[in-house]
């Protein structure tokens, strides 16, 4: 998880056959000899083959390589590798890979190994378990440990207190710098790697905090409290890893202050895991804007099938919706076949310019940059985007289409519904995020079904609706 | 830009009256209140309550103030700050808004601000200047400062050189972790904040890192050598910011060493900037999955127009290809207009269906989660999710069809035709962004288009080519 970890490594790394310093090949995916040869010596459980070049793995590389073998070889491998895995690599896997993995091991496998781990990593692996494993693994730990885990176990699913780290170093404010560094020198219980020091009172109140650089530069005798700073960001317990996240980049940090009601510091939350927690709130945000709930890509056809049926569902009612306003129109199109052919036209192209606007502000909202201080401007801005391109394209459209069918009629036709239609995907695109946002809903979730809905409605009613009035067929 | 910024700051903050605790309100935007008086006391050259409120503010606050005033206040509270004016904030909003602001200011004050913030930051306001002005600005800079500058402008565009601090502790191998921490506590001329030290040899090749807590961990006596770790990961300076900022993320650092063609140490590069580098990318990713290039808020709407005119006129392309795909079957349409009512569910629904499979493939492109080793594995799924899907959307559109129409064939063939649509959906949503992978292009920019050109295509000809073949009319 630390810088530290891989210092521990850095000596065996060196000691990797030359063939095996990249595991990795060009496009970033585990060379294929690579996996030829682990894939060898688990069927020949050649235990000693893997310990050296398996074990010996960076976190991130085992999981990457976990993700890459068949499942059967997984647990074989896991097996082969006993007190030698190195659990921290689940924390890198998709979670159906997890779950797979930690059913397969025994408890006492799994209590050895996350007595072990960071306890930000243990809860991460520890918090996905039944309650029954869970607590039997927790009675195997050791006392202290135990309670620390429990305390952040309890904490709400995503908040801080689950992603925080609860090894800390912690000062009173009356020591010196001297006797900050000769603690540190003697102190065997440290964190395995940290950046910054925390100053607290006798009853574990927060008063300050200082960084490890700070402290190098002063002079032994100066007192912790004349260098350390308030810290202006201590973040509770209970708040959401996304808001946490969301003080992290605005302020820069690297590591920030967990405390629980009464101010006393719990735990750390360390950017290495905010930056997780960022990667998979983006993602987030794309796979909702696509249609697609919480997926991974290890789980299964029905999995996958039954998590994209809402979507579909909702997409089938607006699809029917805009069906029947074609519908209306049936004489029209009887007469006149030309706009059965261009209609798609008209709702795709409205389709398109609609998801532009759509896409570009949830993601603005998403980030805070869409507020009610530049709403106005920017609706104004989208109107005239959507003016601007729906004059555009109008024309090109109407050229294309009245010489297509040799009728100037139809191509003025096409040109007026195509200018409607593109303004109407401009207001959707930014009004439907706005409302949605402002009524307590995920903009990202919801908006491309409205959005798409808005556009077919008006496209095909408009091109339709102004053919039949031009053309004069009764409705 | 780092912890240590923030420390300064805190005094400065615990002055601010208490109504300016927090500038910001509950929705993450900036106070009405806040803006009001900031925006009367521009009005009023009220340059004390400036420097006393706005001065103090940390560099993204700034910021964010900035995006939310109107343009004349910008430029009047930057003349007003004068040489309290932080131009760190400039790093921190829109590109469109650096640029107006930083257009208003004389060289000299620019060349002032510059002096004082991080080269990283420098190096970002001046890549996007005029050759001239930077030139002009350059030229009053110290020797030693302007040398660093001129060569991380040297590195291409989007480079780690570009992103590195110039700034950082470097110390030979044979000194002891004593004299390091007295050097620190002597220098004058250290970098405002850092978590790593770089060990190098006399021509300053990099030989390896040390993280501040292992130095402080270690007796005055200890050598630096027998502590420090190779840095496995020294990222050149030309690598792509991307390729760096996966490394970061791969490896959990805070810090890397940046090094020159020859290896010799000549940045570093922190984790705040490669967080930054992270946003943007995933921004830009769900941006090109939307159809929406490279712009922000701030832009003008002939701008943002003309950004979005080449997604809508290749997709004005193959709506005309889909229409003429029509066009084969007019006669089929003249005869039985239901099938103009119904042709738009078909393609749509594919369509829907094809963008959730595409949007999980770019993305498991993008993060290197679908690489060759499972590409198989998930298209396999992403077939059956896609037979799974219609047959079941498949029979519900053909019943409520059938009944809508009070006919069966037709129910039968279009639940047919979605079952096939959707099945090309899937196939088209998975092989096309990896086909537009393995050939080099970015799959988000341009799968969307293709994948709802299959979709169309297929979808109106298995349903108007089926009706036609059942309902025996000439095409």
């Amino acid at each position: 998880m630390t810088q530290a970890d891989d210092d521990h490594r850095a000596p065996d790394h060196a000691k990797r056959p030359e063939v095996m310093a990249d595991i990795y090949s060009e496009d970033g995916s585990i060379r294929s000899d690579f996996l030829a040869m682990v894939g060898a010596s688990i069927a020949d459980r050649d235990v000693l083959f893997l310990r050296e070049n398996v074990a010996r793995l960076h976190e991130s590389e085992l999981g990457d390589l976990l993700e890459s073998i068949m499942p059967e070889q997984r647990h074989a491998m896991v097996r082969l590798l006993g007190s030698d895995f190195d659990m921290t690599a689940l924390t890198e896997v998709d979670e159906a890979i997890r779950l797979d993995i930690v059913e397969q091991m025994p408890n006492d496998q799994i209590a050895a190994g996350i007595g072990e781990m960071d306890s930000d990593d243990a809860v991460y692996i520890l918090e996905d378990m039944d309650r029954e494993d869970r607590e039997d693994i927790l009675a195997q730990m050791p006392f202290t440990e135990r309670v620390l885990l429990l305390r952040a176990l309890d904490y709400p699913e995503s908040s801080a207190g689950r992603r925080m780290q609860t090894e800390f170093v912690a000062v009173p404010p009356f020591w010196t710098v001297g006797q900050t560094i000769d603690y540190m020198r003697e102190e065997e219980e440290l964190p395995e790697s940290f950046s910054q020091i925390f100053v607290i009172d006798p009853t574990f109140k927060l008063v300050g905090a200082l960084d490890l650089d700070r402290l190098l530069r002063s002079k032994r005798q100066v007192k912790i409290e004349t260098i350390m700073h308030e810290t202006n960001h201590p973040i509770a317990a209970e708040m959401d890893q996304e808001e946490a996240a969301q003080l992290f980049e605005q302020y820069d940090l690297l590591s920030a202050a967990v405390v629980d009601d009464n101010g006393r510091l719990v735990g750390v939350l360390t950017i290495d895991d905010v930056v997780d927690v960022m990667q998979e709130e983006a993602e987030e945000d794309l796979l909702r804007l696509g249609g697609v709930g919480d997926e991974e890509l290890s789980d299964s056809i029905a999995v996958t099938s039954r998590s994209r049926v809402p979507w579909l569902a909702v997409n089938l009612i607006t699809a029917f919706m805009a069906a029947s306003v074609i519908g209306l129109f049936d004489a029209t199109i009887e007469q006149i076949v030309a706009l059965a052919v261009l209609m798609p036209i008209v709702a795709g192209m409205g389709g398109n310019a609609g998801s532009q606007t759509m896409t570009v502000s949830v993601r603005a909202l998403a980030t805070k940059n869409l507020d009610i201080h530049n709403a106005a401007r920017i609706i104004r801005r989208e109107a005239g985007v959507g003016l601007l391109n729906g004059a555009l394209f109008g024309c090109a459209i109407g050229i294309i289409a009245g010489l297509w069918f040799q009728d100037v009629n139809l191509g003025g036709i096409i040109a007026t519904a195509m200018m409607i239609n593109m303004f109407a995907a401009a207001i959707a695109g930014i009004i439907i995020p706005l409302l949605l946002d402002k009524y307590g809903a995920d903009p990202a979730v919801s908006s491309a079904v409205f959005v798409t809905a808005v556009t077919d409605i008006v496209g095909f009613f408009s091109f339709l609706g102004l053919a039949t009035w031009w053309f004069g067929v009764p409705i």
